[in-house]
């Protein structure tokens, strides 16, 4: 595997790959794998070696008939053809599958006592308007007025000020602004940034739970394997900041009915609050009604070497463990050929 | 795995799922699993239980970074955009790392001596015009012109009457009929009917080698993987009939630059004929000019129980051989959980 081919080679000539005739299904996915790890490029040609067999494997476990590989098909067919400037369909098959949890675990491992990472998400844009300090995201008179009072330290503890903090939730409704055809301009999502005391706090709504876009065909999948199609109530947010880990994540809101069955599998304990109720004071101080909901949070963050130590440390003890010989090239397990 | 929920609790209902929280790269796939094959169809539930597993296995084996992941995601939303009436980029993705050819392995093998399948590819389509026995399927004036004289037959060698043989191929510049823009009707292509003694025969022009569509998603990862985009020089066949088992095959020219490197791995050793040139006294009996090419073959059918059986006990072996303690339902595995 991952042979260096010859330099004076001329690209895409046949000579360049293994002879492949009569191939079997026993011979088939080696030969495959061959003519498909020669890039040059040790982490292309692991990731396509691993591919390749994943997907052989599947087939021959499954004996995989020609009309199930139709649907299979045809399913990817209409994913992509779903997907448009304002709706992601492959991200949301990766979401109810796990896979995006999966990976988000695997690249931005915390360490201990650090927020937690969650989904993305399909609703995240780049267009929400930069707002200072103490604005209000929402134009949903419908929603539950909620004040959030929040902080964003390192892991020592520190305030961290001049983050990045890009947030965004549904309206009262369930739906983000993009699902509305006529959608004029940003609303219920805002960019701030974090003060000299790592605080930034902002008026919106108490989030709702809402199902996934379940009118395409990851929603005709999930109504096949009989699961429901819904997220419990939550809020996303983006954290950036040049020498942090960039973490991705989302508050939950304790005691909804699908805290314990999102259907992108992104509820972690730590990331699931209380929400309280503004007094007397704090209502002052905001300038707020006394009695409105109250989101309290402290995000600790990662910095980006902190991150990177643990996903190398991860995964040389994981390749270990599944017996792979590989070495990390920027970061990423390669075989180890020598 | 695969317990049946009670027909009393109702559909997507939260309680029918295992709680899901706190997911970690360890447990993940677990809870996953068990979300998704909950469905009370077995084999939908093994096919899930699978897929799910090689994906995540596949992450966490080449421990995935979110920016490959988006490379993924936006690679597979442009392959199905891509698609349309007219081209199936993901067939051709499962062609060139080939997978239709293991499908069709599993699913049609073939008694020894029967003719073997080979992949169906992008091009067919469901217009050609049934021509009778002895017409031309060609309008390629450029073409070199072809007398094809083909009989076909079961595996016991007994002439098979009444076959619709579908017959298609590229044009003298490497290009089907739908690759054309301007397509007004299909042109290279056919539907014929085997006569009494098995025979049919036709007039088209010589096969060439060409690239696939290589301008799309999958063109730019053959590109990235430093692998040519050539089929060698081809016709393609699909043969009906009540009782056998439809075969999907093609017939390679002899000789042909690319004929040990297909781009789709579809070359089999006795699907490769030899053209001859026609003598003086074929030439008179089909009316084409002395010295005319000719490509002469005998297909030989299995017959659609020689196939199931063959397929049932492959799939059973398989199983047992893999160490998965699965049965036959409907012909396909499911998990054995008695």
């Amino acid at each position: 595997m991952a042979s260096t081919p010859s330099v004076t080679t001329p690209l895409l000539s046949p000579p360049t790959q293994p002879p492949v005739v009569d191939l079997t299904i026993d011979n088939i996915t080696r030969k495959v794998v061959q003519a498909s790890s020669q890039s040059g490029d040790a982490r292309l040609d692991y990731l396509m070696e691993r591919l390749v067999t994943h997907v052989h494997d599947f087939a021959r476990e499954t004996r995989l008939s020609t009309r199930e590989w139709m649907a299979a098909i045809h399913f990817l067919t209409q994913t992509g053809q779903m997907c448009s400037p304002v709706r992601q369909e492959f991200i949301l098959l990766s979401d109810v599958f796990g896979l995006s949890m999966l990976v988000d675990s695997i690249d931005h491992p915390k360490p201990p006592d650090c927020t937690q990472g969650s989904v993305l998400g399909p609703f995240h844009t780049n267009d929400a308007p930069h707002l200072p300090i103490g604005s209000s995201m929402t134009t949903d008179a419908a929603g539950e007025p909620m004040l959030a009072l929040c902080t964003v330290c390192d892991s020592s503890g520190r305030p961290l000020s001049g983050v990045k903090v890009d947030i965004w939730e549904a309206d009262s409704s369930g739906h983000y602004d993009v699902q509305y055809a006529g959608r004029q301009a940003p609303s219920e999502r805002c960019v701030m940034t974090s003060d000299v005391d790592g605080g930034f706090w902002f008026k919106a709504i108490r989030p709702v739970s809402y199902p996934v876009p379940d009118d395409g065909p990851v929603g005709r999948l999930l109504e096949l394997l009989k699961r429901h199609s819904h997220r419990p109530a939550h809020m996303h947010f983006i954290f950036e900041k040049q020498g942090l880990d960039r973490l991705v994540t989302t508050l939950f809101i304790r005691g909804d009915q699908y805290e314990t069955s999102d259907v992108v599998f992104g509820v972690k304990s730590n990331l699931v609050v209380d929400l309280e109720r503004v007094d007397e004071k704090t209502a002052a101080e905001y300038g707020v009604l006394e009695g409105t909901l109250l989101l309290r949070h402290k995000f600790i963050l990662a910095s980006a070497r902190e991150t990177e130590e643990l996903r190398d440390r991860n995964a040389m003890e994981a390749m270990g463990r599944l017996g792979l010989k590989t070495k990390l090239m920027d970061h990423l397990p390669v075989p180890d050929l020598d």
